[in-house]
């Protein structure tokens, strides 16, 4: 069972809904079972070795360093991923903190630096939106 | 000469300016010779190994593809990183597109998904600004 | 020497096998010296100015933020950089913590959350497999 014995924190199933390739580089298209859409930017042999299509089910990963946090508006932005959500709790280490967040259908993880959980002001209970960059979300199938 | 030997798009020079380490990741404060400020947060052991204190002289490196771009407010984001710039060019491809970004100081490429470049009517003149999440930026010594 | 001045802890030698360019990003087949296939995704252009073609010498470098790992099967993952190895030290901070692995040719370093640690049950001695994304790894020419 993949959330068992691998390091990467989030892992959110949903079905493929469609697959854009280019040459090198394929764009896919996420529907979670939480509601939300994904677009993961892999490498087209990727595509191609998982034999992805619209329908396949799979599980979105992304590694914690790689979720940012919004508490404001983020209308104008490439990142096309935005996952609203509530802080469950947070994690203070030297430099960085762990920032737990409940998303519909799921939770997620993000780590950012100290700093930015003091000028945010993030706290158990506020509403934030997780931001992902599509070059950073792997696939895995069931 | 590093330019010339890294597949690294991005290479903006500066000086270190804070060092707050913690346990496992340091974060690096670092001025740009443009005028920017930017964090990088990398492991402690690389602290000691290159000897970051402030005042040294640092490169700040990040992968094309950890650039994001916003065309409107970023208030209330985890990301540290905001370098404003001009878009210089777009080149699109099947799924992914590299824009071009001037820079105080330099030139800047992020590699977004081409539906982004869309959505955000980016076009060569666009104004915008870079997005860099501290953990996407390495440090080299001169 | 790339290894003394640089912040990025991973630092893997090989030699060019394959590059595959789209009109943006390329694909960049690497075999390691330690006997491992990588693959790089890096822009095109970065592939023009280092001068890569099968054959090359070049060095695959990670940040330690950009590696995942895994103690069990892989299979049905849209990651394509696996490399097995064993775990010689785990430093732990109050977020993050940093895994030393021993792998065919060298060394790695994964720097996961301690949660991650906890879960994984990983200790010195520990059988893990490293993960990496292709878009993650960069290439520096000797």
């Amino acid at each position: 069972m993949l959330l068992m014995t691998l390091s990467i924190r989030n892992q959110l199933p949903g079905t493929v809904t469609t697959v854009t390739p280019g040459e090198v580089m394929a764009t896919v298209g996420v529907r979670l079972t939480g509601g939300q859409s994904l677009t993961a930017a892999i490498t087209r042999d990727a595509v191609t070795e998982l034999g992805l299509t619209p329908g396949s089910s799979v599980r979105a990963l992304v590694k914690s360093t790689e979720v940012a946090v919004a508490t404001g508006p983020v209308e104008g932005l490439s990142i096309r991923n935005r996952i609203p959500g509530t802080v469950t709790g947070i994690v203070t280490g030297g430099a960085m903190a762990s920032v737990g967040l409940s998303v519909d259908g799921g939770e997620l993880t993000a780590v950012i630096t100290k700093d930015a959980v003091d000028d945010l002001a993030l706290t158990t209970g506020s509403r934030a939106v997780a931001l992902i960059k599509s070059t950073e979300i792997s696939l895995a199938t069931a």
